[in-house]
């Protein structure tokens, strides 16, 4: 590398930084308010939220001397250019803004206000406007679905960006039976225009990606930030049990083919087979017993399936068992299966040079430089598993209190995204000083 | 006995009881027809679909020659005086019109009807109108609510008129958070004066009630009828398993508090434990997970527990032990559970007389009349478990095709309708003989 390692480069005084970790907390808190149910946090794709935040993003990269567009998948883009006029593409930093049901305020939405406080720290004022000193533009990105809350399929904002885009998901429906493509219209987006969204190897020069953990290792550790070694290779299924919805008094047992008992047994073979891997995660989230009466052996049983890994060899083999698990538990018990794999990413790997800057912004933090940030790879799956096939990807984790997401409860402290907002901009500081 | 009881008292000739049951097979597909839900059979408590078929049994009642009214609970009444003046009370026949959710269209309603048929094959015309030429008068009651279905609490219509409505059912509420008080003024009903509905002891010589099985003993043994000789004892609870919610792929195995796999376990003690005991059936039938999100774990299920056997002791021995499961269960993954009891009836033995009068009415029908009928004890609760409390109460059962209840499928033959017409009649001419 040119520059040594241990060499801070970026030039901010650390109270311009904690100002920059306060602005990010407080509006994780104004986005927070931001949502389609009281008391609690959900943001959905092509949700009038999901416009309002775009706006409220928007309105912060304009601050910042950005230029501004949501793209044709609804994703917000602010972009503010080099000073030199070298097209030297664009670096884009980001997360989402999209959240589950009864979300938590920091899981995707602090990595977008982080990068913008990273612009601020970078840029500066010329004839021009606000500039980054930097050999490439630097792009924050906002994406508008990561989740897959509403419809069921994750990364569709990033998919659409990195030209993934599949013509099958139109047809996917919300839980109002409202389609992904009636949904577009909705929210004035034009179908037909989908695939404007997505973006060219060339223009990129990577995709770099703060976020909380969403997992304990850092805590436990006392750690407050990570590099990224990899993100999860995962798999989604929608399973269906049927069996006969029955008379709960009339029917003997010798005659029940009870649909909730075969799923409680998948559910229950998804945990011991997953145990038996090593890195393999799997989890049952949604589960609905029809017709759902008191007095009615359940009939049918759909329920869900996310399986994670950090291989995607062991994550397939997993499926395997466990296909043949359900086979043995619902002959036994008289009782139909099937499966639809609704998502499907590989493992992504983080590209080592985009490692490598974010381990040397992270020691710019540490009290001992030369220290060893911790690697770890992420079970949650995130925007880059998209950008991954477009462009390197890199990413850098801050320390979740005990590692609760997706949940009220969710955490970062300021004092961490201080730390990772420096982080962030010494890496995009250190990547510039490579030789390209 | 009075008479024979081989001697068949019943003056009717067999094609006025043919065309009596193809009236009730008629009236049970157009009660089906009274659905809240377009396909499927819907009709619960103080509904409008349930003012709808308390309008169509009235205009069937008065049809007959009966007095008609509709009591204090909703449930509809019809009665029709014996020819003499002498008061000596009235039985009362009926059962039930409300439904589950996707019901089959002859649970409670076929025995209404066919007590209908009863009144129609007894009645004689005398100079003040319709009369029955019995020591008693009947009365056909349709209660308005035996399965529970809208407030979770079963037998609300039959309490009523047993006198053991209880006022802390008020605040009961359905889906939509409509409390039972509401619920009644909405109906034109007066919470205040529920107490109307009750009938005193003295009022009434019994009351006898003609019920599809929902089992499979009937159709297996290929008997079209029997006696039933008690009705099960009964508890149910609603359960709640609290865990944590947190986001599926972050949280390893050793810091999950998974509330869906501790149901699970639960769902399956439930089998494990009954099946240990002799006629003891469990059922959970509802199974929510919350938040219910394909990438979150499971932070909260409630499930619904039906418990059914002949005795309430081992009924209430396996809710001891599976209490203790419970604890050993929800211990070993960190999960706190509760249980509130919401419904608790003892096991309700048929009076012997009653039974005598009905196995002598079945006999009627047998091609062997010094056959036995059998006599089967009914796993599934039914309103005279309520009127137990202040009358006697006898029940026959008609052979139910493979048991299928609570289910569109649900079925009985015209020719066992006419059977069980036939078998009720002779039964009530049977009691009038009786010496009182």
């Amino acid at each position: 590398m040119a520059a040594s390692p241990l060499a801070p480069l970026l030039k901010a005084p650390p109270d311009a930084i904690a100002a920059a970790a306060r602005r990010v907390m407080a509006r994780c808190d104004e986005l927070a308010r931001v949502s389609a149910a009281p008391g609690r946090i959900e943001r959905v794709y092509l949700s009038p939220e999901h416009a309002r935040v775009n706006r409220l993003a928007a309105e912060w990269m304009r601050e910042l001397g950005m230029t501004t567009w949501q793209d044709a998948a609804g994703n917000q883009v602010g972009r503010i250019e080099p000073v030199t006029a070298a097209d030297g593409g664009a670096l884009m930093l980001g997360s989402h803004l999209d959240t589950v049901l009864d979300a938590g305020r920091y899981d995707g939405i602090a990595g977008v206000l982080i990068a913008l406080e990273v612009v601020r720290l970078l840029r500066v004022q010329t004839d021009a406007g606000w500039r980054v000193p930097l050999p490439f533009a630097i792009e924050v990105i906002a994406f508008s679905d990561e989740e897959g809350t509403r419809f069921g399929k994750a990364l569709l904002g990033s998919s659409a960006a990195a030209g993934t885009w599949n013509d099958a998901w139109w047809t996917l429906t919300d839980a109002h039976g409202v389609s992904l493509r009636q949904a577009f219209l909705e929210f004035g987006l034009d179908p037909s225009r989908v695939g404007e969204a997505a973006r060219r190897p060339e223009e990129l020069v990577g995709y770099l990606e703060a976020h909380i953990e969403q997992g304990p290792e850092l805590d436990r550790s006392a750690e407050p930030l990570a590099v990224v070694s990899s993100i999860a290779s995962a798999r989604r299924f929608q399973l269906v049990v049927e069996g006969e919805a029955r008379h709960a008094g009339g029917t003997p047992y010798d005659m029940r083919r009870d649909a909730l008992l075969g799923a409680s047994e998948a559910a229950l073979a998804v945990e011991r087979v997953c145990a038996g891997e090593h890195h393999i995660i799997g989890t049952v989230g949604q589960f609905d017993a029809f017709p759902g009466a008191v007095n009615i052996i359940p009939g049918e049983v759909r329920f869900s399936l996310d399986l994670r890994g950090e291989y995607d060899g062991s994550r397939d083999r997993v499926w395997d068992e466990l296909s043949r698990d359900l086979d043995a538990i619902m002959g036994r018990r008289g009782l139909r299966w099937s499966a639809r794999e609704v998502h499907s990413a590989p493992a992504v790997f983080c590209a080592p040079l985009l490692q490598d800057v974010i381990r040397v912004g992270i020691r710019s933090t540490l009290p001992v430089r030369s220290d060893e940030p911790p690697v770890i790879f992420s079970r949650a799956g995130h925007d880059g598993m998209a950008l991954g096939a477009i462009t390197d990807v890199g990413m850098l984790f801050l320390r979740n209190p005990d590692g609760i997401s997706h949940h009220p409860d969710e955490a970062v402290s300021a004092g961490d995204v201080a730390h990772g907002i420096r982080a962030l901009a010494e890496s995009v500081l250190h990547l510039a000083a490579e030789p390209r």
